[in-house]
C-alpha cells in the first residue's frame, strides 16, 4: 500500500490522524528551521512540514529535493497556523516523520503551473509532462464526464453501443481515406472509416433499432488549425422514426449534458429555416448569442437605397446592414480600421459604409452627400436604430456580401464582448437543400450523400424543380459553432430509384459505388435516421477553449505528426515488401 | 410518430387500447376466414389478427405480404382465446384497422429464425439478416451491457477514460503491425497500435493515476478460428499501487460484471503459482471447474514406478496420472479410441498406459505384466483413486508430457460432462519467469515486455540466477480460458538499466528502441502497473459461446476480409500515388 489517502482529501476532520501519501514535488520552500514542501497528485495538493529541530536528518533530506520528485511520506496531519482557504487541504499540513524518494527526475523543461513558461511545441513534445498541469488534466477529466453522461442518456433511451470495424473498405466518394495494406489479400487495402456512416444503417436493416457509439473516424485531410487526422464522433441511428423524434431526443442528449456536466439549464432549442439563417446571419451556424441580425436595405423584394445617385449601391445585388448597439461613440480611427478589415481578401469587400444615430436623433453617414436626413431616417428605421447606435453597411452581390456580413457581425461582437462563453445558445437549422447544381458536370450532387431524404412535402418537386427540394436534415448549432448533423434517410426504394434517376446515375453505377448498402435494402429496410456529433468539438465547446486539439490526450500537429512519439516515421523495405507495396521513390 | 409501442410490451393490461406498431413480419398464418401475422422488432413479437369477416380488403392485403415486409400498424389490443404464456406479449393480439407498408423484401437467403437454416458463410455474407435472428442479437446486446457495466464500475473506482492514438508509430518488436502510409509525410507511415501500452505508462508518469480504456487494438497475425485482425481490449493501468491493489481491484471488477449481467455471485478468486500450473494442469491457464490434478508418480523428486523392467517408465524423464473418477467402466474400445487420440501429432505421445480400481477394490492395469498388486496399489492410492475409478498415465519428456495431459485431461473433463458451462471458476496465475532462454542467440528475453517488474523479493537473482526470477505479472484465468492479465511495470532508472543490462542491450540500443518511454521516465516516473483483458473473449465466455466472432458486429473471417462489405479491395494507382506507394509487382 503505496498510500492512505491522496492529496487531494485531507481536511481538519483529518486532524492527528498518521497518514502516508504519495505525489510529485510541485514545490519547496527552505526557510531555514522550516521547509515546506507542495505535494500534488490528481486529486490536489496536500501542504509537508519538515522540522529541522524536530528532526535534521529529515529535513536536510527534503532540502535537497527537485521539482516533480516522486516523493512518498509518512506524518501527522495538524492544523496550518496560517490557512489558505481557497484549496480544499488548505487547512492543514503534514509533520513529516518518514520520506522515501520512489523517483527522482530531471528538471522539466517548462513550469509545472496552471500558467507554464513552454511554448506549444515544447509542451506537444513534452505532452506527459504538459497533462500534469491542472488546465490540461482538467479538459482530459471534462472529456471523460462528457463519455459517461453521454453513455448513460443513450443506454437509459434503448440504445445499443455496437461497435464498427475500423478495417473497412476503401470508397471513391468524399474526402481521402487513409488506407491500410492487406499481407493476407496482397494488392488489397484496407481503408479506416470517415464515419460509421453504411454500418450504422446496415444495423437499422439488422433490426438494431437504436444504436449508438462513440467512435474514431478518420480522414486524410490537408490539416488546418483544428482538425485532426483522426477524431471522435458520438454516431446515432434510430428507425422508425420522423424528424421531429430525432430533434427532440437529441435536444435532450444535449441538454442533459450541459445539466449534469456544466449545471446549466438549456431551454427548449431554437429552430431555423438553413435559408433564414443565410439570409439573416450570413452561415449556416449563427451565433446567436447576441442579435445583430441582417437588414436588407436593398435585396430582390426589397429596396430604400437605390436610386440617389449613389452608383455603388445602385449598381450592387445586396446592401445589407447591422445595427451595433450604442457603437456611435466608435472613432474614425476604429471606423478605417474597419473598414481595411472588411477590405481584407478574405471578406474581399470595396468597401464599408457607416451611419451612426447622435445624441439628437439625427443620423450622420459616411454618404452623407448622397442621403439627405429622411433617407438616413428610413435606414435607422428599417434597422432599428436608435441614439448611440452604429450601423454598418456592406453591399455586393448575394453571396459574397452575406458572408462577409457574417463575419463582420462577428467581428462585432467579439469586439463589443456580447460572445459570453458562459452563455450557450443551442439552436437546430433546417430544411438545408438536398442537392447543389455543378456547373461544369450540368448534374446534380446530393449535398450530403445519395441516402439522404428530402423533406416529404417537397418529394413532388424532385422532378420538376429538384434545386427547390429541401433535405431532411438538420445540423446542431451551439454558439456559432456546429457540433451536430444528420438527415432522415431514405428507405423507400422507389424514392431512391427517383433520386438516383436525378443524380445521373445507371442502376447499374448505383449498384457498383453503393452496391451492398443498397443490396441490404432490397430485404426490408426501416424508415430510420440519425446524427452524428462532433465529440472533440463538442468537448471543447464545454470546456470554454476554441481548440479541439487541448481536448485531445494525445493530439497530432498540422502536419498530421504526433511530435512526442515521432510518427508516422520509416519502416523497413523487407517489412514493405511483406505487405506488397514499396515506396514510389525507389 | 410510427409507433405508440413497441413489440415486446403489450400486456392484458393495454386490452382495448387503440395501438400503433411498425416492425417485420416474422410469419404469417392464413387460416381462410382468419389471417395472423406475427410482427417482430427489437424488442419482441406480437401477433396481429385480420379477419374477413370484418374487414374482407385488409385481410386480403395481409394475405399477400412476405416473410420481413415492413409494416405499420394500428389496432385495437384483445385478449387472445389461445394464449402464449412463454412470450412476454403471448396474452393478446391486435385486432388490425390499418395497415401500411412501409418497405416490401425479398425473401430472405436464409430464414430469419433462432434455429436458422442458413450456413456460416451465407450469414456472415447477409450479417445485416444474420443479427435479425435473436440469438445474434442478444449476444451483441451482451456486450453492451459488458461495455456499460464495465464503465460505470471503472468510473466509481476513479478510473478516468483517456482515448490514445490510433495512427501510431510502427515498432520493431512483437507481433506484427498494420501500417498506414502518410500523405502529408511521403516515405513514412503511422502503425495501428497492437495495445495502447506506451500511451497508458505515459498516462501515468503524466499524473492521471488511474486509466482506463476500451478500445480497438490491431495485429497482423495470421489468424486462427478465433483470432481476429481488430479487436477490443479493456485497458487499465494504476499509479503508487502494488499487485496486491490490482488483483483485488479488477477481481472486484469481474465479480461486478459476474453479478450485473449474469446475476451470479462469484466468491473471492483463487490463486496459483505459475509453476503449479504447469505442474498439476499442464498449461498456464487451468480449467478448475473440475479437478483431476496431475499426480506424478515419476518425477526429479518422487518415483513409485521404475525398475519393475516397464522400460517405458524407466526411460521417462517425468510419469504423470489423472484419476478419471468413475470411469472405470470405459470399455476397450474407448480406451483404445484414447490412445490414437494421445498418440496424435497434436499430443504426440507414444501411448496411454491405464489402470482400473475394481469393485472389489483391486487394481487392474495395461502394463500387469510388470507391476504387482501391491505396486499398483500404490499407484491408486497416489492418484486417491478408489472403486470404479480410472486412472491414465501418459510419460515421456516433462514439457511434452505435461502439455499432453494438460489436454487429455480437458479432454475427459469434455467427455463426462465436467466442464459445467453455468459454472464459472475464476483464478489469477501469479509468478510468471519474468526471463526465458534464447539458445540460438544465446541471451536472454523479456517473457513479457522489458518494463515488467520482477517480484521484489527475487531482485537480487537479477545477476546471480536470472532464470529463476518471477516476473511481477498476472493473469485471470475463468474456465480454462485467459482473459486477461498485466504486470507491475518497472519505474526506477536503476532497475531499469540493470535489467537492459540483463538483456544485453546498450543504453544506446534501449534509447533506440524504446527511447520517448525511457526519456518520459527521467521526469519523474511513479510506481504503476496495470491490466487489460480481452473484451471479446470476455464477452464470449459471459456469454456462454466459444467463438469470439459471434460476439462481434461486423467480424472478419479467416483470410482477415469482411465478406459483407468485401474487404479489403483494389485501390487505384493515382490513389496509390498520392500516398507516395506503389504494389511490388507492378
Amino acid at each position: 500500500m503505496y498510500r492512505t489517502n491522496t492529496c487531494g482529501e485531507l481536511t481538519l476532520v483529518n486532524a492527528g490522524q498518521t497518514v502516508t501519501l504519495a505525489g510529485w514535488l510541485q514545490k519547496s520552500r527552505d526557510l531555514g528551521g522550516l521547509t515546506f514542501i507542495d505535494l500534488r497528485d490528481r486529486y490536489g495538493i496536500t501542504q509537508l512540514t519538515f522540522n529541522m529541530d524536530v528532526n535534521a536528518a529529515l529535513c536536510e533530506q527534503a532540502r535537497k529535493l527537485g521539482r516533480e520528485f516522486v516523493l512518498q511520506i509518512t506524518g501527522t496531519v495538524c492544523e496550518r497556523s496560517s490557512k489558505n482557504l481557497k484549496m480544499p487541504t488548505g487547512e492543514i499540513e503534514i509533520d513529516v516523520t518518514d520520506l522515501k524518494v520512489l523517483n527522482a527526475a530531471n528538471t522539466p523543461p517548462f513550469t509545472i503551473e496552471d500558467e507554464t513558461d513552454g511554448g506549444d511545441e515544447l509542451r506537444m513534445k513534452y505532452r506527459y509532462l504538459d497533462i500534469r498541469r491542472n488546465p490540461v488534466k482538467e479538459k482530459l477529466m471534462l472529456r471523460h464526464e462528457m463519455m459517461k453522461y453521454t453513455r448513460s442518456f443513450m443506454d437509459a433511451e434503448n440504445f445499443v453501443e455496437v461497435e464498427t470495424p475500423v478495417l473497412i473498405k476503401s470508397t471513391p466518394e468524399g474526402a481521402r481515406d487513409f488506407i491500410v495494406p492487406s499481407r493476407l489479400n496482397p494488392g488489397q487495402f484496407y481503408a479506416l472509416p470517415q464515419s460509421p456512416q453504411t454500418f450504422k444503417q446496415l444495423l437499422m436493416v439488422a433490426g438494431m433499432d437504436r444504436y449508438f457509439q462513440m467512435v474514431k473516424c478518420f480522414r486524410d485531410e490537408d490539416l488546418r488549425a483544428d482538425r485532426q487526422p483522426e477524431f471522435t464522433q458520438i454516431d446515432c441511428e434510430m428507425s422508425f422514426v420522423e424528424r421531429e423524434d430525432i430533434l427532440n431526443l437529441f435536444e435532450n442528449l444535449v441538454r442533459h449534458l450541459f445539466k449534469k456536466v456544466k449545471g446549466v439549464d438549456i431551454p427548449t432549442m431554437m429552430r431555423m429555416q438553413y435559408a433564414d439563417a443565410i439570409r439573416y446571419y450570413g452561415c449556416d451556424k449563427p451565433d446567436l448569442r447576441f442579435d445583430m441580425k441582417f437588414v436588407e436595405l436593398k435585396s430582390a423584394t426589397n429596396d430604400i437605397v437605390s436610386g440617389a445617385g449613389f452608383g455603388v449601391f445602385d449598381n450592387a445585388e445586396l446592401v445589407l446592414a447591422i445595427n451595433a448597439k450604442n457603437a456611435a461613440l466608435y472613432t474614425r480611427k476604429q471606423l478605417d480600421e474597419l473598414t481595411e478589415w472588411v477590405k481584407d481578401p478574405r471578406r474581399g469587400m470595396s468597401g464599408l459604409i457607416y451611419a451612426r444615430v447622435e445624441a439628437d436623433g439625427t443620423v450622420k453617414s459616411s454618404v452623407d452627400k448622397f442621403y439627405d436626413q429622411e433617407k438616413l431616417q428610413a435606414w435607422a428605421k428599417a434597422c432599428d436604430a436608435s441614439a448611440g447606435d452604429l450601423i454598418l453597411i456592406l453591399c455586393g452581390g448575394t453571396d459574397k456580401t452575406r458572408k462577409a456580413m457574417g463575419d463582420l457581425r462577428l467581428e462585432m461582437g467579439n469586439r463589443f464582448e456580447l460572445r459570453d462563453p458562459n452563455t450557450y445558445i443551442c439552436l437546430w437549422v433546417l430544411d438545408f437543400p438536398l442537392l447543389e447544381w455543378n456547373e461544369d458536370d450540368k448534374r446534380w450532387y446530393a449535398m450530403h450523400h445519395p441516402f439522404t431524404s428530402p423533406v416529404p412535402e417537397h418529394l413532388d418537386m424532385l422532378n420538376t424543380n429538384p434545386g427547390a427540394v429541401n433535405a431532411n436534415a438538420y445540423d446542431m448549432v451551439i454558439n456559432g459553432v456546429e457540433v451536430g448533423g444528420g438527415s432522415i434517410r431514405i428507405h423507400d426504394r422507389t424514392l431512391q430509384s427517383k433520386l438516383f434517376e436525378v443524380l445521373g446515375f445507371t442502376a447499374d453505377e448505383a449498384k457498383e459505388q453503393f452496391g451492398f448498402l443498397l443490396n441490404a435494402f432490397e430485404f426490408g429496410a426501416p424508415p430510420h435516421g440519425g446524427i452524428a456529433f462532433g465529440f472533440d468539438r463538442l468537448c471543447s465547446l464545454f470546456g470554454g477553449s476554441e481548440s479541439i486539439r487541448d481536448y485531445i490526450a494525445f493530439p497530432k500537429n498540422n502536419s498530421g505528426r504526433d511530435v512526442m512519439i515521432d510518427a508516422p516515421g520509416p519502416v523497413a523495405s523487407k517489412e514493405l515488401d511483406i505487405v506488397g507495396i514499396k515506396l514510389n521513390n525507389i
